[in-house]
């Protein structure tokens, strides 16, 4: 089959590579149906995260479940699956207190699993699945292929701008900020927005993201930063600051940025890799809290998976350009370039 | 009338400094009964804090109330009362909303108020309250003696131990970790088991301060730091790490300490004025929140001060020095060479 590589900063490539087969009784192998490439693919690509080259890249995919293990019993060949951007047993302490992401037998696309066998990434035509009852997620019935989008951005930035509103506290009649104008922070809008908030002001400079924010839910657009971003936010919420906050970026400045637009007492809901750091100082002085991290998107499948199902949730217009996946090297051109805001590929 | 200053880095004096008086209707004046040094005096006191020479210390204090402006409604001449290490106004959106901390029209002790008057210090015989009807609490009536230092503990390290404790979810049945055996992390301690904590674990390598956190309710005592501290935490919670984790000190160390002490999804509630970094990759890892700051002990006080008043809550203990106000020099030095846990200043 063929699957994608990174091979260096900046590389990627479409290589041919052995086809999966299951190789323990809870492994499940799937055809992908389409697969995406994440704003977090692009530390590795532009080098700042460091990846032995000709790794396997991809971690967000959906497709046709070909083969399944002795040990299988939630899923069967045939079914629709949605799979998180972590496999994880389901089973384990942290799986049952809902942070598949610490799984004790879990692990990541792309990377050997706990045995040393090579776990194929989602960018690419197959993908052994380990653990495949504790991470898949099949639909019902085979799903509208117009759906296919909205499914894939479950596998997670839908999820993750979930896990961002969550951990900010969000709930009915809030005053939300999200700092971000990325696939994840668009979600975060589309999340806030779910979860009854009032008043949801996304940070963007972005024309078509301001464009699409407002379709997911906007009810204001700053296209400030720094000072005068957070004067504006103060300006549209009395001075008082957000009720709660999303970060969806990870650097110091729109940590910052997110931290200061809180109000004292508000949480920070933070779900960007974190690449830089905190300002300790500020939170501490006004009681900002800061919760998140890697989401554990497993948890909030089935819920989002039902309202997707029910048209009551569309996450799908996040990706505006769709490849067939042996373009995919320009995907992640247009992502790194920021032409576009989250790339589908088709195999 | 005689104060505390702070005359340079490890310099303080008692010096000959006006009597306070009511400048504004919403003042009044409080006879310090009691006041004490804190661990974030010592933060200025080692020059670490800069700070202009004379300034005047002391956040801490119980007294009667000598007299009031014509606007004070809640306490009046006699009244004996409990400062918190902030004053507030007790109307404003941030007050309301529990976070007195952030009083648009509060600030602190020893400092000029909003039309540039100074307020003074605790660390002194008498003090001039701005905005008392939002601040000071009262007793019903004049307590006994012997309550005096479980009283002065309420004005600010058992309501900062509280509110790191429920900042970090601690709940019936929790198995917490307190990082930090100073006043503050032993009120933490006492507040985690008054919260229900099935297990409180103290990490503390100073004998009579495990003593103390034995005798407030800390189940274990883990002398450990650094990766065998955590060995240890994870040895006593069977692999998890604890449900919620009280940082009381501030450093870069003792905040990874509280971290990696932590289970997946669990809350760090920090009130450790911070000094260092946050861990932050290895917080978004597991998913590890942060929250806290500045206890807004004046929302606390009422609850904790009717626990005190019916004998079920003693933070008295913390104070193992008490000192007449002559002799505040030395209870600097005793706390800076850790000899004393907290200084109780007696005028």
């Amino acid at each position: 089959m063929r699957a994608t590589l990174l091979d260096a900063p900046r590389q990627v490539s479409l290589a041919d590579v052995p086809d999966p087969a299951v190789q323990a009784p809870t492994d499940a192998v799937v055809r992908v149906v389409a697969s995406c490439i994440c704003g977090s693919d692009l530390w590795p690509y532009r080098g700042v995260a460091e990846r032995p080259p000709g790794i396997r890249i991809g971690h967000e995919f959906v497709g046709v479940v070909e083969e399944v293990g002795a040990d299988v019993g939630s899923v069967a060949p045939g079914d629709f699956v949605v799979a998180p951007f972590v496999w994880s047993d389901g089973t384990c302490v942290h799986c049952r207190a809902g942070f598949q992401t610490s799984c004790l037998h879990g692990g990541g696309w792309g990377s050997p699993d706990r045995e040393g066998l090579l776990v194929d990434g989602g960018q690419g035509e197959r993908v052994r699945v380990p653990q495949a009852d504790g991470t898949l997620v099949p639909t019902p019935e085979p799903p509208d292929p117009a759906l296919v989008p909205a499914l894939l951005a479950l596998s997670d930035v839908m999820g993750t701008g979930h896990h961002a509103a969550l951990a900010a506290g969000v709930r009915e009649g809030s005053t939300v900020v999200v700092v971000g104008d990325g696939a994840v922070g668009l979600c975060g809008v589309l999340a806030s927005s779910r979860l009854g908030a009032e008043r949801v002001v996304l940070m963007s400079r972005h024309a078509p993201r301001q464009d699409l924010g407002r379709r997911f839910g906007a009810t204001d657009v700053v296209a400030e930063r720094g000072d005068e971003g957070v004067e504006r936010v103060l300006e549209l919420t009395g001075g008082v600051g957000a009720d709660a906050v999303l970060e969806c970026v990870g650097t110091s400045q729109s940590m910052e940025q997110a931290v200061r637009s809180a109000r004292p007492g508000a949480t920070v809901g933070y779900v960007g890799v974190p690449y830089g750091e905190a300002p300790l100082r500020a939170m501490f002085g006004a009681n900002v809290g800061l919760r998140g991290g890697v989401a554990p998107v497993r948890r909030y499948l089935p819920e989002l998976l039902e309202d997707v199902l029910a048209g009551q949730l569309d996450p799908g217009p996040v990706f505006d350009l769709e490849l067939p996946l042996d373009r995919v090297a320009d995907g992640y051109a247009a992502m790194d370039e920021r032409r576009a805001v989250k790339v589908l590929l088709r195999p």
